[in-house]
């Protein structure tokens, strides 16, 4: 077996019958999105993940990368992959073809990004942080940056990075210290940032940061943020490539995983630079691209979730212990019933977050080619409700999925040439980067649902009522089930709207809780919607297994997964109370 | 503030007032451990540990060990806190005083174990080791195999291990393949072991090790195995070492955490050994020490536990962002009502476990210590039930805690540098060795609740209803939560009875949620059990916060943690059908 194989199956099912891409394939702009240019384009970059990138993750982890003569050193086998991604043009896919891009669905490019992430995490933040870039720049940016900067970041020729945090604001950013002194056209900017991901690397030409400072005499606080667009190299009117800048790796972390994905602190110092979008709008300008990071990285939570499972499930095949219950021989562990409860949760977990994933990505789609304003906000609230459950909950199952992918290997999956290890690390930044999940329950809570009087929450609900209400009735009881699970949303959606009324510091002490109680409720949806899928399409005739693995997978999670939505909807009874009781002295009492 | 503390005021109250050291100490031969010299070992064991042991941790998993020339090399400053442990006699506590032992309750060694964990796990894995080893000597050995090994063994002049797993006999040991020949006296012994703990190192003159194999012509299976003494240099008959025995590490794993303890392939190369016990009970003689071995293990994830709260308590103190709800100036991230949520999940889950784990090692004592069989088998049966709890459930919720501690550090978590990346990686072994928490499970629901027809289990529901009948009126609201899960905990085990019957697969497909409902359950009463000594001491004019901390631990926990019993009870109502259902080869369906 290869080290990974797209779950190209489930990848289709949950587009086409989960986040509507069929449908968006009718809009206007979107016509060359037919079927078979969709199966064409998912199943090269499944080619290309499983037989150019996959292989070198280990060899990733293992080789990591190093700071030399201030130069970043990524592995060896980095650049060929980086340069067969660019000349695949698997970067512009979803890009305006005014700047060279394929002017493809944005949801297209989510399982193409999914698979990069199961092959390569540590190398698909690159591409993923340049696409940020990207957007950043195309949403922003004058024409003059646009020309000058785009068609080489969308063809991949060029890279692109994402330069916020300073060591003393990570997720307040009102503090950013970074200056930025005009000088003619341009401006010079200095200052060190930290937690730069691929902020230096020799796979692209040229790197373009995308910076956060302040002008002077900028007023204080996050209105007083500007961006901009600082390159590696000066680029000469001609687009040839001028002086180096004075923007430099400083150092790299010695971190706990991703070993393989440099992160770096920055220094600037006096670099040229050049504003993008209005003076002091900085962190709004951030924030379109941050929205879509945001997805990204929920995305990842499926993509290493998916990997986990894969090298798990080989085990499982491999590994000969004792017998079963009920069989006298020895066999694969997978025969043993604890395994394969690992094993339905792992695949559940990961089809579930797929669903989210997509769902969310595809009303972005949606939003864009809205006939009407109303249709247009709905999509915009929908995709904005689900960016910090897709961000938050993904990320979190992961964690569960990698570990579950390492209990499975036992002793050898603490071992770390076994790889599972490897899976379990990389998944451990994803709940912090891009917005910590606590920040992401802060924003689901508060912009996402207190601010709308849980408009957007309310719609959702709709949506699950209407499609529990026209199950088939093959799947009547897993629809029951989700459906206690669904009116326990409401509740909790309530009981949010009115404590927030009464207690200040209620919304944040339940968030966390609010978000995850989110994610198992939308989880049984999405899969409920692709086990539906499945039923219609087996009644069509098609008798591939998929269909029926499809429709165990609803009815393991149903049973076995969702019932946690329970614990955390009874933690919202308590409100903040037992939360913020104690005392901040008394919390070391048993030592002191 | 130092990297560790031992949390003493937690110790002893849980130690007094949920393990009964109290009353252990007033049984014949345990005179020794009154009130006051309880005091001062557990006073002067969190000195060593704050100042000798702990400020090892970090650099221990920087410099990892090495094999060089054979012999395995472990941190430079190891040998000096091994010295200091050996002189102090910690390692004697509750051993035979006709070998050298203080004679005090095992019970009293637990915190002072728990302490050495806390600081460096790593390290406290060698100690942990040769208590086995001495166990299970003092219980299987000979008088003369007794009188040679086992005082150099309680003194620590010498260390133990145990050697089990070898590469195709991991959960299932009845395929053991190591072979002992008899010639004289003694035996040769041949084979290969790995993932042996301290299999080697230069800390102690001798490492005595306990290794499985199988004499000629032994039956298959594991009635066919026995258990063997392998020193590492022959002692000779005046006590003094002989020759290097061939008893030698091979390699050494590289591993995601524990880097600082070595985990050998060892290789006996017709190694002379001596029988231990009678020939062909070899598992039953393991099986003595293994029992204590568990609930060591279980008490390590209690250990590093508290030392991830502690870490992760300073941080919360020490980061400034900014403003909280209510406030307007930046201020310590712990003013934060998400950051709370963490710090007191990790406080509580942490202390609850502490009060299982002690509690089951009283029972441990009190059995010994029993006036009739009826109490002995009780209390037997008591600490038999509760093993596998203490192990699977604290090892599983020290997951949870330590990736907490990583979260509340923000990006800094995910930096090596930082330490709590440390105790992440550390933690990971946890639920795999010394038998997967898959195995413990069963145990919990096949050993020690079918077997019994629930007898055990059902009088530990008596003893939680009784407490919660008892409680101080201040308490209610919390027992009246605890009641409800008690009486979830009840009917489950009416369930796997039921469910047993009727489906033979059944008990192992509940068995982890079955575990994690009972872990719950228990932490939920062990807290209420604390908190009401908490209140009684209060009342009589104790004014130490501590106590108050204590009784909002109990508070946060049952409206915050314990709700989780209800979605591992729901999930027994689907027996094994969902977990069972997908067929084997239709795992892979997606992609194939």
């Amino acid at each position: 077996m290869a080290e990974y194989n797209a779950p190209l199956k489930d990848m289709k099912l949950t587009l086409n019958h989960v986040a509507r891409m069929t449908e968006l394939a009718q809009k206007p702009g979107f016509e060359d999105a037919s079927a078979d240019m969709v199966d064409a384009i998912l199943e090269e970059a499944a080619r290309v993940a499983r037989d150019v990138v996959a292989p070198t993750n280990r060899e990733g982890d293992e080789q990591g990368v190093q700071l030399k003569d201030g130069q970043v050193v990524c592995p060896e086998s980095f650049k060929h992959v980086y340069q067969q991604y660019a000349e695949g043009g698997w970067g512009s896919l979803q890009f305006d073809p005014e700047y060279g891009g394929q002017g493809l669905p944005f949801l297209l490019s989510i399982p193409v990004m999914e698979m990069w992430h199961s092959a390569n995490m540590s190398w698909g933040l690159c591409p993923m942080l340049s696409q940020g870039a990207v957007e950043c720049l195309d949403l922003n940016g004058s024409d003059e940056l646009k020309a000058k900067f785009l068609p080489q970041l969308v063809s991949g020729e060029w890279c692109g990075t994402m330069n916020l945090t300073e060591s003393n604001a990570g997720s307040d950013l009102s503090v950013v210290r970074a200056k930025a002194e005009p000088e003619g056209d341009h401006y010079r900017i200095s200052g060190e940032k930290i937690f730069i991901t691929w902020g230096d690397h020799e796979m692209a030409e040229n790197i373009i940061h995308l910076v956060l400072a302040r002008l002077p005499d900028a007023p204080p606080g996050v209105r007083g943020i500007s961006l901009f667009l600082v390159p590696k190299y000066l680029v000469n009117d001609d687009g040839s490539l001028g002086e180096r800048n004075s923007a430099n790796a400083l150092s790299l972390e010695h971190k706990l995983g991703i070993h393989a994905s440099p992160t770096c602190v920055m220094g600037f110092d006096n670099a040229v630079g050049y504003l993008v979008g209005e003076p002091n709008r900085g962190l709004a300008c951030m924030f379109t691209m941050m929205n879509n990071a945001r997805l990204s990285v929920g995305l990842q939570g499926v993509s290493i979730s998916e990997r986990a499972y894969q090298q798990a499930l080989e085990y499982a095949f491999d590994r000969i212990q004792g017998p079963a219950v009920g069989t006298k021989e020895a066999g694969p562990i997978i025969r043993h019933a604890d395994v394969r409860r690992m094993l339905m949760t792992m695949k559940t977990l990961t089809e579930a977050g797929r669903g989210i994933a997509y769902d969310a990505c595809g009303s972005l789609d949606f939003a864009l080619k809205a006939d009407n304003d109303e249709a247009k906000s709905a999509e915009q609230a929908r995709a904005a409700l689900l960016t910090p459950i897709v961000k938050g909950w993904c990320t979190e199952v992961a964690q569960e999925v990698t570990s579950l992918g390492v209990q499975i290997h036992g002793g050898m999956g603490f071992v770390e040439e076994t790889g599972a290890a490897q899976h379990y690390r990389d998944a451990r930044i994803l709940p912090i980067y891009e917005g910590t999940n606590g920040i992401q329950a802060l924003d689901l809570v508060g912009r996402k649902t207190l601010m709308d009087k849980g408009a957007a929450l309310s719609a959702l609900v709709e949506e699950m009522k209407a499609d529990i209400a026209s199950v088939d009735p093959s799947l009547t009881a897993q629809a029951k089930a989700l459906e206690e699970a669904v009116i326990g949303l409401d509740k909790a959606r309530e009981q949010l709207l009115q404590g927030a009324e009464a207690d200040q510091v209620m919304p944040g002490a339940v968030a966390y809780s609010f978000m995850m109680l989110s994610g198992y409720v939308c989880g049984g949806w999405e899969l409920l919607r692709q086990a539906s899928a499945a039923v219609r399409l087996a009644a069509e005739g098609d008798d591939d297994p998929y269909l029926q693995a499809k429709q165990e997978s609803a009815r393991f999670y149903m049973a076995q997964v969702l019932p946690r939505w329970k614990a955390f909807a009874e933690t919202l009874n308590d409100g903040s109370q037992s939360i913020m009781a104690l005392p901040e002295e008394q919390f070391s009492s048993a030592w002191q």
